[in-house]
């Protein structure tokens, strides 16, 4: 074991700041994902199925994206039938991408991480104090 | 508003179930990325600095992910101070590696979407219904 080189590895370097929770939560990942992927808007339906949500669950998770000014909901009478058509501001797609950049850049730093390890792996160790005692 | 082409876009498409809630949360998130980038462990100080975290947030990230058999805790005294190291199991690391690649493939596929649809801009647009009334 060695002790952290704070040159290497300042203070928050995995802090990851800027990964927004209103945009990282995992099912608010995916909605956001299927709108940017969707321009004109999906109809809560689809949305619902592409994202395997319960009607309960993509409610609430619209709610705290519209809060948070990311998307858009127009309802509307099909005939009889009420629908509802969702999609992203031009905020929401901003903000959205600017996270996805963040994450591509997280992902790129941990990959070039565990490959240059695996790679020191081959050469001699000390010991690293986790042997049995 | 075109309808979902249910073809191109099949149910669960976006529900992302391999991004493990364990994983994904973004304290989580940093911890192993960190410790990933450090495979003889880190000291629980440095670490807490690493992830601008407070001890009592560590240490709750901690149990979560040493209950989840991902990261091991081993503590010792230095002299008269306790210390405690932290590292990834084999299968941490193996799981957390899985997350990043499922990371990447996201990334990539969002940023082709809103590249695709950036490049439709240009060609001429049907009525969207999204204009005000």
């Amino acid at each position: 074991m060695k002790h952290t080189d704070r040159r290497e590895r300042p203070a928050g370097r995995f802090a990851y700041e800027g990964l927004e929770r209103v945009l990282h939560e995992k099912a608010r990942l995916g909605i956001l994902s299927s709108l940017v992927a969707n321009p004109e808007g999906l109809v809560f339906t689809d949305l619902k199925e592409l994202c395997s949500l319960t009607d309960g669950n993509l409610n609430r998770h619209m709610q705290v994206l519209q809060d948070a000014g990311l998307i858009e909901v127009r309802k509307w009478r099909h005939g009889r039938r009420p629908q509802t058509l969702v999609r992203l501001t031009g905020e929401g797609r901003e903000r959205f991408l600017e996270y996805i950049n963040l994450l591509e850049q997280i992902v790129s730093q941990t990959l070039d991480a565990a490959e240059g390890n695996a790679a020191k792996k081959s050469a001699p160790r000390r010991n690293t104090g986790w042997s049995p005692a």
